[in-house]
């Protein structure tokens, strides 16, 4: 069953970009760059957005799994 | 007693469209396509609900298990 | 001391109605069909309930345990 | 040292009538039936009271230990 | 380096009055008489204190560790 | 690596004066004693702080370390 | 896998500045001196910012992991 793990989705999109929703109700974009099974992970070129136009820019960016709502993987 | 485990009632349905409530309070709609013994799922075609119309549209959505409140399974 | 955990008296009940109460403080009712050691459960004909009135039916629920405050149990 | 472990005061009045407070600031009196090292318990003739006045019976009542606040526990 | 663990201190003052704050902001008082390594601790004549002042007295009482803010020991 | 853990930074500065912040906001001052790895500590001549002034002093104060938002540490 | 870990990102940029925002939104910036597993981390002239101004200079700061939301790390 392993193949079909949710974190194998998140794993087969490296270098994709992906938007994630923190508990915090803030939403990120960029491209990403690493992750581990506690859904911890790095984005490049990572930007905050708000109503669907960017708040701020952070280049890269290290996220805590523990705080993730969801992530938007493209297909 | 592990055929009889709630995470089988959710294996059971991949590929059905299951809804699912957030601590956030949001309700999303999707088809099932993995899951794991977290309650972490991956849906197709997810759909957000606000008052059963739909507020946004987001493709393929990993969710996390830990902020589940309840998952509503076709029967 | 197995036979007098906790998790005994909702194993015991199986196939009977209990109602639940969640960390959001939604009320849920249902038939209890499957249930785990973290008191993850699923309900049939799962209704939430709003000062004692039928707001919403799900037919089959998934209620994750970790939300959980209390389970009325059937004697 | 396990003879002087906190849970041990909740084992020695299996039977008799307590009081426990949740997270949600809820308080609820009944007859201990069970419990287990996570403070999970369940009571028997279950009140939820409100400014010493009862509020609601439940009978039987299944509380999680994790929302626990404290148990009052009579000497 | 076990002689100097926190829990130590706590363990030193059993049968002493020690004040203890939880986090829903509620400070009690009583005598120390069970604690274990999770902070789990009874009280003998807890009383429930507000602005200095006794609000409410338990006797016994069972405070649950991973609630507790600080613990206030006498020297 | 174990040299250059968090965790050692504190046990450097043991009978030094540190201030520590919790989840609730509150500020604390006083002579670290004791400390283990989930930065439980204790605190000798511990004052609780407000805009930097003292709000109360509590003599030995045990902090339990899954409320601490950061640690001061002297240099 | 291990060298594409999330917390790898983290150990490269040691003594770089960092910023990190934690889940009560405040964020602070300094140069990190130490970091584990868990993400806790020590930083050396730790500033704590408000609208991208100084609010409070700390020195050396532990910033406890489990409340860090993120972690913008030089590239």
């Amino acid at each position: 069953m392993s193949q079909n793990l949710p974190i194998k989705a998140l794993e087969s999109v490296l270098n994709d970009v992906i938007s994630i929703k923190l508990k915090d109700q803030r939403i990120f974009r960029g491209r990403l760059t690493r992750c581990d099974m506690y859904m911890n992970l790095t984005l490049a070129d990572a930007e905050e957005l708000e109503n669907e136009e960017i708040r701020a820019k952070y280049g890269q960016l290290l996220l805590r799994g523990n705080n993730i709502l969801w992530i938007q993987i493209p297909e």
